[in-house]
C-alpha cells in the first residue's frame, strides 16, 4: 500500500478533469488515484469523487460484472489467477476488485497477502484492487460499486468482485454483478452442511474447485450432489438454470467452459432483456439501501442517542418502558435535537 | 368485526386501569376492546395502549409462542381447529393470532372467511383474533406482537401465530415466537421447486398436512423428500434436529404428537438456556427494527421528499447524478426541512 501512500500525495494536485482525463485514457496511476479518492472518507474527497463519478457515468456500465464467492480455502484467488490470465491472453482487460468488510486497517483479509495474484497484478490487462478498508459493509460495498464504474470509464470490459462467503458480504455482491459465481469445495453431505444458508439461491453456477489428482472423483460427485439440491431450488436468474460443474484452478481444467457460460449467460440475458432490468433493478435497490443506511447512520452516530440509547434498551429489555413508547420517544427527540 | 365496531365506542369510557384489571382477569369482552386499542392507528390510542402494555408487562412472556405458516391450501385453519380443539379439552388456554399484511381494509384474508375456526372460536378456552389491518408488514407485526403480550397477560398459554408463507411475513412471524412450524403439502420434486426461498431454514418442524385416504402415501414420499433435504441444512434452532413429518388434520392422526414435539422443544430449550437467549435476542432485534421502520416511514413520508424523490431517481437512473451524492444531498435537505 505504500504506493497508495504516495498517490495520496499526488493525488492533491490533480483536478476534477485530470481524474476524468486520466481514468478514460486508462492511465494506471491515476485509476488508482480515482479509488482511493473514491475510497476517502473525508467529506471534502466525497465531494470531488461524486463530481468525477458524474463524469465517467457516460463511459460506465459496458463490462460484464461478474461476482465470485466461496468459503475461505476453496480457492478463490487461485483460480482467478488461472480464469484471469487466460482473458487477458485473450485481449480482456480485467478489473478484479474485493468486497470485504473484515477489511478494516489491514488492507483486506482477502487480498491482503501480497503475494496472492501474484502474475495476474502484473499482467498490463488487469488491475488487481484490494478491499477498501470501510469498515461496515455499507462502506465497503459503497467503495467497490464506485471503483468497478472508474474501471469501466477505464475500458476494463471485465470486472470480478471477489467476496468471502461468510456474513452478508456474498448477497451484497450479487446486488452488484450480473452473474454470481460461487466456489464449493469436494465433499458430500458433510461439507455441505456447513454451506452458507441460500449461497446456492444467488448463485449463478456454482464451480466444485479442486477437480484433480485424487480429488477428481469427490468433485464429481459433490457435483451431483448439488445438481440434486440445485433440482429443488428456484434459479437466481429468470430463464437461466444454474448448475453445478468441477474446475481445476491447477490444472485449468474447466476454465474455459467456465467463460463460455458467462458469455452465453450474458448473450441470453440481453436478448430477454432481463440483463438491463437486472440492472436498473440493482440501481434502485442500491438508492433504497443508501437512503436507509445513510438515516441509520445519522441516528445511531447521534451524540443524544449514543448517550441515551443504553439506558433506554435496558429498561425496555427489563420491561420498564413499552418498546413501541420508546422508539416513538427516541426517534422523537433525535429529530429535535441540535443536530438538525 | 360487528362487535369490534361496538368495542370501539365502549372503548373510550374505559380507564387503563379499567383495561389493566379487565385483561389480567381475562375479561373476553375487554381482551378484545384492549386488542383493538393496540390495533388502532390514532396516536393518542397509541399512548393509552402503551401505558396498558406497560402495566400488565409483568404477566406477559409466560406463554409458549407457537408460529404456524404454510402456503395458502396447506390447510392451516383445519389443523389449527383440530390441533387447537384438542389442547383446549386438555385445560390449555389457546389464543390464535394472525399475521396478514395483506389484510387491509378487510380484516385479514387469513382469517376473513368467518366460517373458519367455527368451532375453535367458540370454545371458552380459546381465543381467536384476525390479522390487524396495519398495510406494511411492521405495522401489522407491530401491533400482532402487543396482541400477544395482552393475550399473554390475560392468561392465554399457548399462543399461535398464523400466517401465509408468503412475502416476508414468515420471517417476521419466525422472529416473534419460541417454535416455528412450516405446513407443506404433498407432493415431491415438482411442488418442492415452488416452494419459498429459505422456509426450511426457518422451521423448527416440517408437517406435510393431509396425509390420509389416498393421499396417505404421498404425504409418506413428501416426508422423505423434505427430511433428505433438511439434512442439508443447518437447523432454524441451535441443538434441535428439524425434521418432517406427515399429519392430517382431517383424521386427526399425528397431532398429539405434534404437540408433544412442542412441549419437548419447549422443555430442551429452556434446559439449554437457549429459550430465555431467544427471547432476549429477538426483543432487542425487534427494537433496532422498529426504530429503522420508524426512520424510514418518517422520512418516505415527509412532504419534501414525497415531493422530490422521483425526478431524483429519475436524474439518478439517468446518470445525470451520482447515486451517492444524491443521498446525501435528500437527507440533508430533509433533516433541515420544516418537518423537524
Amino acid at each position: 500500500m505504500n504506493d497508495q501512500g504516495k498517490h495520496k500525495f499526488r493525488k492533491r494536485s490533480l483536478t476534477v478533469e485530470e481524474f476524468t482525463d486520466g481514468v478514460i485514457n486508462g492511465n494506471r496511476a491515476i485509476i488508482a488515484q480515482a479509488i482511493t479518492l473514491v475510497e476517502s472518507n473525508s467529506p471534502k474527497h466525497f465531494e470531488k469523487a461524486q463530481k468525477l463519478l458524474q463524469r465517467i457515468m457516460p463511459y460506465t456500465g459496458k463490462a460484464i460484472r461478474v461476482g465470485i464467492t466461496g468459503v475461505p480455502g476453496a480457492g478463490k484467488s487461485t483460480l482467478i489467477e488461472e480464469f484471469g490470465a487466460m482473458l487477458c491472453v485473450q485481449g480482456n482487460k480485467l478489473a478484479v476488485l474485493a468486497v470485504d468488510p473484515s477489511s478494516s486497517v489491514s488492507r483486506g483479509s482477502i487480498l491482503g497477502d501480497k503475494t496472492r495474484m501474484d502474475t495476474l497484478s502484473k499482467h498490463p490487462n488487469a488491475y488487481v484492487r484490494p478491499s477498501p478498508s470501510g469498515g461496515a459493509l455499507g462502506g465497503v460495498a459503497r467503495k467497490s460499486r464506485e471503483t468497478m464504474l472508474i474501471c469501466e470509464a477505464a475500458g476494463y470490459n471485465i470486472i470480478f468482485v471477489e467476496t468471502v462467503g461468510v456474513g452478508q458480504s456474498e448477497i451484497t455482491v450479487r446486488s452488484m454483478v450480473d452473474f454470481f459465481l460461487v466456489l464449493m469445495l469436494t465433499g458430500g453431505g458433510d461439507e455441505l452442511q456447513g454451506m452458507k444458508k441460500g449461497i446456492m439461491e444467488i448463485a449463478d453456477a456454482i464451480y466444485i474447485n479442486k477437480a484433480d489428482g485424487t480429488n477428481k472423483q469427490a468433485a464429481l460427485n459433490a457435483k451431483a450432489e448439488y445438481n440434486r439440491l440445485l433440482h429443488y431450488l428456484q434459479p437466481a436468474t429468470p430463464g437461466w438454470e444454474t448448475r453445478a460443474f468441477t474446475i481445476s484452478a491447477l490444472t485449468g481444467e474447466g476454465v474455459p467452459e467456465l467463460w463460455d457460460m458467462i458469455t452465453s449467460f450474458e448473450e441470453k440475458m440481453k436478448k430477454s432483456g432481463f440483463f438491463e432490468k437486472r440492472r436498473a433493478g440493482q440501481l434502485a435497490d442500491w438508492m433504497d439501501r443508501l437512503i436507509e443506511e445513510e438515516l441509520k447512520n445519522r441516528f445511531y452516530q447521534n451524540a443524544y442517542i449514543k448517550e441515551t440509547l443504553p439506558e433506554v434498551k435496558r429498561q425496555v429489555t427489563a420491561g420498564e418502558t413499552p418498546l413501541a413508547r420508546a422508539v416513538q420517544e427516541l426517534i422523537q427527540t433525535y429529530q429535535q435535537s441540535d443536530k438538525f
